[in-house]
């Protein structure tokens, strides 16, 4: 069979979504994916003891009530990140231990941060959440990168370490490669900026026992032969009568296409006829992050002992952020962390080996000489998988928003557009996606002949 | 035959330039063009009466050697752009005419945008133009959008005002569209701002007779049948023994092939293995600038008798920029126009007829109601064109020549990349794109198995 009523390129969690939804509703579907794996920026991984941990995506905060929903209904199980204990913070070398809200920082520094803090979230609540660039001051916002922004509010070089590593850390990008209003969008996207840093009561909260991309197998196995991997899609046609889907290996039909890949991928698909000028001008500037997430076990989370939660924020070189990540029943030591941004791009660049012995040399500093022999050290680098090509997601720069956003969601003809990246609530994350992938399928659907 | 030495993507001046210097070593090359014709962001267009128009990139400055040599070298001619008597501006409805440096400011307008002027300058000067992201002050002046700074510096009305047109005239993108750093670098590849702004002793001073087109279609004629048309270019692989680049119809193999397209088109073919992060990054933000250059013809040019030069330029709505473009012996009245940046993509959005409206309203508001019922009308919007996808060239945002500057030249194993857009003197123009198509050519043929 070659035709169908809806294809849908990319099987991660908005396209399978969306194929489920589609299916549902007693359509025909079928899901082209380039990997020979599903799951998209979530991938799992076992350790050579069988310890599961997660290579992309993995934690969901309480208000993310999509992602929940369909963890429950695919009988999976979350458990709780461990967050108890105390935190540090590296700064210039020194390490602080802390178990407020302040991220060790000075007392003056804090306070800098607070007001910016405060004043971010006055601002993002002016923010249009469907449509960014018609907020009131959406040019005045716009035309400022978060990295300009920062340096016209404080010359605090703390205040200003501080903002540059916890940017990276929701973006993998600098703070000079974001519009302020995308910042301010991405804020009230996933509620508030305490939402989106905090482990317990934020995003950071869940996790999903065995690993989130359970999600995408368990529904792909509900799919069953609809989901085709190895089948990186080349071309997308369409004319009065319908779609043409031309993948590596073949073709298939259909009435409606959902792209339900990162904007700059859907960017370099061959179209025909070819896209508006207006959407082609957004995905030539809709780039995703720079990260490289690690994870290094221990035969112990010694950490704890310590009485420290494992939460590490770095404002030097190297790691920015780690966090346990050991399994719940805390069986072995696990510890996750993050190169991100220019420091994911230098990373890149050494030699694994050399890579690994930054990353434990921050967990050195950070949780003292037991974590100087791991038994284990895994990564991913996102930045050099074909059919991703960076993670956390795309992020719009200085000036994006004001010129290109309408053309985000805005359906091409048969063409709609799903994704973590076109979602007004928790935008970028797992929950995103599972609402883009239900709303491109509800547009779909919409159309009599679909 | 299918196997050469060189393969070069891309029929523009920069490929033909590469390809005839690559065959004047010795070596073997074919060109693959997706188009039906050569000359990429140059276009001949002839109206009814047989009077060439050019409906791409069309001026010479005298400082531009490289494009003036290849000019005589081709046996073609050049002759000066009409340029006698005052310019107009419009701002807020009223027309000011001047034949003085003002732009038809105010006084106390001009001399905010010469203050202005003068720290461009003063700041163009320490930027490197091999290495922008080297430059002592990278990092501040590149998270700073051309917008911000802007607003920044000053908040008189009319100066702002002037800069939101004059920017879109020179890159075809709004101020909060692209890095502080990038117009700096851009402003010393050219030399100077009053080299990019100025008619005679700058960058449009002279035009080519025929149209500038007509030096691809002579280069394209001396590489005979090694130039092959209708092929677009979908695969680049490589290995140790050489590569093979697949297009629409066929493939060949080579031993280096030069990508000389935009870089946001070289990111969309498919690379075998894939680009490093590092280049991918970076074609993932180099995006193309929104444009619709019109030709509007009269019996005569009317606007001369009255003492104006044609030069226009509007702070409002609409056109930004309009030069008289009659051929030399002014048989005709030609007018060309601009729409650039946010004007480009609102007025893509109307009907041809129009958008023909909206720009011959600006042309009666600069040169009086002869203009009203021009005789012939001709447009290219250089944003719906799928192996173009924008015009003038390619932008860098804030915060990317510092992340990802490094990539735009350095080849990846045996692809070179050509193209204005990767010229450190006069960048984004014809004299740009023949240097570059001479330095990848010199990559290549240092190699010594090509």
């Amino acid at each position: 069979m070659t035709n169908f009523d809806v294809v849908v390129v990319g099987a991660g969690l908005a396209g399978l979504t969306a194929a489920r939804a589609v299916r549902a509703a007693g359509r025909s579907v079928i899901v082209l994916e380039a990997r020979g794996r599903v799951a998209g920026r979530t991938l799992g991984h076992r350790l050579s003891d069988g310890t599961p941990v997660e290579l992309g995506g993995q934690w969901i905060g309480r208000t993310q009530t999509e992602v929940l929903k369909l963890v429950d209904e695919l009988g999976l199980e979350t458990f709780p990140t461990y967050d108890d204990g105390a935190a540090v913070t590296l700064y210039n070398g020194t390490l602080t231990r802390y178990a407020d809200e302040t991220f060790g920082l000075s007392a003056e520094g804090a306070a800098t941060v607070g007001r910016l803090r405060q004043e971010l979230e006055g601002l993002a609540d002016t923010v249009s959440l469907s449509s960014p660039w018609t907020s009131p001051a959406a040019a005045e916002l716009d035309r400022q990168s978060v990295g300009e922004w920062l340096h016209t509010r404080t010359s605090d070089t703390e205040a200003l370490a501080f903002w540059g590593a916890i940017i990276p850390a929701l973006f993998s990008a600098e703070p000079a490669e974001l519009s302020l209003l995308h910042f301010l969008f991405y804020i009230k996207s996933g509620g508030t900026l305490g939402n989106l840093v905090s482990t317990t009561g934020g995003a950071q909260e869940l996790r999903v026992v065995g690993g989130p991309h359970l999600m995408s197998e368990r529904l792909a196995d509900q799919l069953g032969d609809a989901v085709r991997l190895n089948a990186p899609v080349r071309k997308v046609s369409q004319d009065h009568d319908g779609v043409r889907v031309d993948f590596e290996g073949g073709q298939v039909t259909a009435q409606r296409v959902i792209v339900a890949i990162p904007p700059t991928l859907a960017g370099r698909l061959v179209y025909q006829p070819a896209l508006p000028a207006s959407r082609d001008g957004l995905t030539q500037q809709m780039p995703m992050g720079s990260v490289i997430k690690v994870q290094v076990a221990y035969p112990t989370p010694f950490w704890r002992r310590a009485g420290l939660s494992g939460f590490g924020f770095s404002l030097d070189e190297g790691l920015s952020v780690t966090m346990d990540n050991s399994p719940p029943d805390g069986s072995r030591g696990v510890l996750v962390g993050f190169f991100e941004g220019a420091h994911a791009r230098s990373a890149a660049l050494l030699p694994l080996e050399e890579r690994r012995v930054s990353a434990v040399a921050t967990l050195v500093r950070m949780f003292g000489p037991e974590a100087q022999n791991p038994v284990e050290y895994a990564e991913q680098n996102w930045m050099e998988e074909e059919y991703t090509r960076g993670c956390y997601g795309g992020r719009l720069g200085a000036g994006v928003w004001t010129q290109h956003g309408a053309a985000l969601t805005e359906p091409v003809g048969r063409i709609h557009w799903a994704g973590a990246e076109t979602s007004d609530v928790w935008n970028g994350y797992m929950d995103g996606a599972i609402r883009s992938g239900r709303r491109a399928a509800a547009e779909v659907l919409g159309h009599q002949e679909a």
